[in-house]
């Protein structure tokens, strides 16, 4: 892909997870760039999430054996090569022509875990057979609840026939929070749904919340997990959950895993950040589902932490957006070579040899 | 009017409160300007204010039926569309010439209490006529006690034949605090009085301490409120409170309202914030009266953290003033119309569809 | 004198004490601005000073009765108008050819005690002619034990011979600090000295360090606090004392006063803001002797919260300096007006109408 | 030396340690400085160092006879003038071209320990003789474990013959810290081993990582420390730790000295500032061996802290090598008589004349 080339000699100059940022603003439309860069109201909880995993110092360990470090983990039972995945991310167009079958691929060639969402650009099962071609892997769907269910049921069935391991439900968008660039920007929605017609009535109008406001189901209850579960027979994870008391029913619910997220600082601004709660959920699922987190990482570092916080795995969602923007795939896997690099270094400098051996020990707060 | 329509044009690039300051610097005098936006001394308190609300983080509950958000309110029995009132501001005039009863107008249509000034550029009956021209609803009269008390006793009565629901007696202005800004500007005091004629011994000199001086009565005192009580039969609001102790002595001494303030960093420099307070002295209260807070409000989330801390209700100030400073009564029915939007918005995000819900499981320190 | 009456018209700008300071660094000499101005090292307890006081929050009663503010102060057995001194300040010509005359005319004018330095630039007995011209009121002597104790001794009786009421004993001082300002700057040491002759040995090689370690003390210990009582039976402060066990053995030795203070930041950088340990030492001290503290004090809310820590009174260094170059004589009285006008205000706002009524119940952390 | 004697000029402005950075940044290469000045990844812990002594306050008593104040401390047994060692760094070439001989030198003149890197430009003997030279005095070598034991056997041998009186042996770098200065500048490995010859299949590729790589023995484990002590009768100093933990182990495998690091922010990044963590292991210690600290040491109030916490003594890195860059051995010479002096007036003003006397009661958090 021409493009990709041309945009591959700018990433001589790349050295972490921050440098892709720049790439993006200049490779990006200047709306579609504020659209993934950008969060809710003050966006005080955009701006905090970064930064609370910098509020904690790593306590390193010395004279350990750390000729051989492992890096892999479980998410669901499937292995991976790195504890990380690549967070929902919609409209990828947006980021790269490329868009969703090229970030697919490039978590399949790398060995994360890739969470395709409801408004994604391509279709899922375009996604798939990209993913697939580039050697498979786990890849789950992230699935926002709309209004008319049958729509609903239909994509989780298409999900699970498109070898889409896991359900994520996002529960954090009963309506879409206020993102002020975008109302500055007069963001027009985007055209591109590749995982179902976006319904005549929706299309008129045109703006983010109004869209999302004719989709979801902003009456979603805890009730209607029950008809989820029966829907299918995937793994089911509940992301965008903030409170010790959410991620106990969603335990009690029989999620299998649940996600700590506020959605990048997108909806509600003002939530705490992720990694600012993330040991109390840790506490409060006590062992009976597996806790993913998202929000702010931008170094391995980042992942340690929430990994001695106790989460299974984390999710990186902007980064790897504009990797992608800045170079296709070939962006997306320089990324994700950047993190696992990252990431055997801090463990061997940290002592560890073992992503199971992490545990509070290893913190104290900045 | 001719300036509104031009003015209207520019709100097009409105999305939040804050956007009213900008227009409003452009639109007003720089001295006006200044004397609405300073503050006393360092401003430090003016400027913690605002700080203070984003020092909370919310605690969002999720999978909670939010199809329907209910923004209504009881403030002295009085029902209102959302939770907030104009908090009484001198001299509207200096933001716009359509002054308080624009004001009052756009408190009327949109539901919210309005608070007049004794310091009115215009008469208190010429408001009540524009509030009920557009609809009605509670106002209330904000009364500074002057030394001359047959003049106050006067300004109350009219204030109930006027049809103002109830009495906010200011208790932190004995003596006016310093702005230097005004100072500076070397502002002479406004001469339009709308509520009564100044006596000629205060018209001369004519800064602001020096009239006030004059004319507020610096020896009130707890035994005073006898004589207001006997005075109407109006429920009284204490406006000007930040110690648990005068919150007691206030609810102890028929206070119906107890309503936190430091009159927006205008008065004693170096008082706390009125977020850093409010909990305190909602405890004091004990259910046994109404809490109001105002100080440093410029986002629907101030309001929902201010009720989650036991207010009944939130007074903004100055985002209205600059808002009616930008367009009139257009301008300040839009920035309600952004509370409102914004309400709603963090009340779905939120997980809570009735603000009788709101407590403190629902806030961190952030 | 004509430079005061040019420099008067610029005091019509000037709105409170910070003000004065940048008049003074266009009236003064640069390297005399910068002696004045700096501190030792990095400057971090000079720049902590006044951000100390910052840190606190006051708690205002509202409905008292403040018709009437009293700022009188009682110290040592004197009364004085403010709660409030002029502290030592070494070579006062260099802010003002009026000097120490002048800057003690002023105290006595609006009566607040004047405190003179050992290392005055005009003679004591100077210093109290102009005072007692303007009036009288209670003056002290600020005492350098010097390695000659003859020349010490002289001091001390001349200084009960011009009517100085205290002898405030200075103990922060045993070598310079290192003041880099004055490095950078190559500040040769003044070579006016009013209230003796520099030794000749002295007075070669010239920088301030040097000047200082021929003539000060190293050596002096609490040892010799015996043979300074029995050269006086003038009351005796000590000065420079920022921990709670030497404020203890301060009032164990016999001392009248115990001065809090760190000498402006500009000896020992790191240590601790005074506003930071005058809690502590006050409880020391168990009012077995007056508390007095100095140090980043620049608002009259300053001396509020130091008085509610339980000082007596409160001194004012660099500000005063900066009004004397200002404008002379004339600059530092508006100083004090200034000063006056912010603690009548404050004390009316705070609802305390007298300074003996504070305490720690008006302070909470900020 | 021509170049030294240019320098020297510059010197002129010197004032304090920090001075010498802005010296060095116009003497050095870029490439080079950034080598010198960088840490690892975002630079939070080489920031935080410094900080961190800035954080705490000191508590200085008065009227003690400070006319004598004794600098001298004892390190491992041995005499020095000062608390002060000149840390091991790299390639001093890079800073000057006098280098390791040069600063051992001025190290030897002044009275402190001078630590030899493995990675010195020169080789030690070399060193050794320079130091001698110039008068001698304690000197240590620092040893990293290369997979190749027979090599650092061989170095150590070689350092107890050429006089080094102790090994200083290096943890915390089993692999190299990702300094991303270095990755943008293209830093090639410098070429210049003085110490051994560089194997041949590691002179190849030539980045810091690979060279380390391949050199030092990541497997390197607690279990190796008995192959050390067998080698050499001298005292063992274990350098890089940073919890409580490894502290109490090196006592437990016969570790004569502890030495508090972080690499100077070099190695894993997000590790917790040296004097955030000092106090702690000091406690883990318990008095078995004697404590050493680094890092952010640019005042001998920072030295003054890390005593009274209850390190022996306090290694300087940077400062030294950027006086070395300005102005060759004279510049080291300078730097130390600086901090000399600035210990000698700190000591003074603290009331304390013994190092022996500093604790924790000197000390408050700020």
């Amino acid at each position: 892909m021409a493009s990709d080339t041309d945009a591959t000699a700018d990433l001589a100059t790349v050295v972490n997870l921050a440098d892709f940022e720049q790439l993006a603003r200049v490779a990006m439309e200047p709306t579609a760039f504020d659209y993934y860069a950008g969060g809710a109201s003050d966006e005080l909880t955009l701006d905090d999430n970064p930064r609370a995993w910098q509020r904690w110092r790593l306590r390193p360990r010395i004279l350990v054996d750390v000729s051989q470090v492992n890096t892999t983990a479980s998410l669901l039972g499937a292995q991976t090569v790195l504890p990380v995945g690549i967070a929902p991310m919609a409209f990828q167009h947006l980021a790269h022509e490329s868009a969703e079958p090229a970030m697919a691929a490039a978590a399949a060639r790398q060995g994360v875990v890739f969470c395709l969402s409801t408004m994604s650009s391509r279709s899922m099962e375009e996604v798939a057979r990209a993913a697939d071609k580039a050697g498979g892997g786990p890849r789950w769907f992230q699935l926002y609840v709309h209004r008319d269910r049958a729509r609903s049921a239909d994509l989780v069935r298409r999900a699970a026939a498109a070898g889409y391991g896991a359900i994520v439900l996002t529960v954090d968008l009963p309506v879409a929070g206020r993102r002020e660039r975008d109302s500055r920007n007069q963001l027009p929605y985007p055209e591109a749904y590749g995982n179902f017609e976006l319904p005549a009535a929706n299309a008129k109008g045109g703006t983010l919340p109004v869209v999302i406001g004719g989709l979801n189901d902003s009456a979603l209850s805890w009730a209607d997990l029950a008809w989820l579960r029966e829907l299918t027979a995937l793994p089911l994870v509940i992301k965008g959950i903030l409170t010790a008391e959410d991620a106990a029913l969603a335990v009690e619910h029989g999620a299998d895993g649940v996600w700590v997220s506020n959605h990048g600082g997108r909806q509600l601004d003002r939530t705490s950040a992720t990694a600012d709660v993330l040991a109390d959920l840790v506490g409060a699922v006590a062992g009976r589902a597996e806790v993913y987190v998202d929000g702010g990482i931008r170094r391995a570092t980042d992942v340690l932490i929430a990994l001695a916080m106790g989460a299974r795995a984390v999710f990186i969602g902007r980064p790897l957006a504009f990797a992608l923007a800045a170079a296709g795939e070939y962006g997306a896997i320089r990324a994700l070579d950047i993190v696992a690099a990252e990431l055997r270094n801090d463990m061997a400098l940290l002592g560890v040899t073992r992503l199971d051996r992490l545990g509070g020990e290893y913190l104290v707060r900045g």
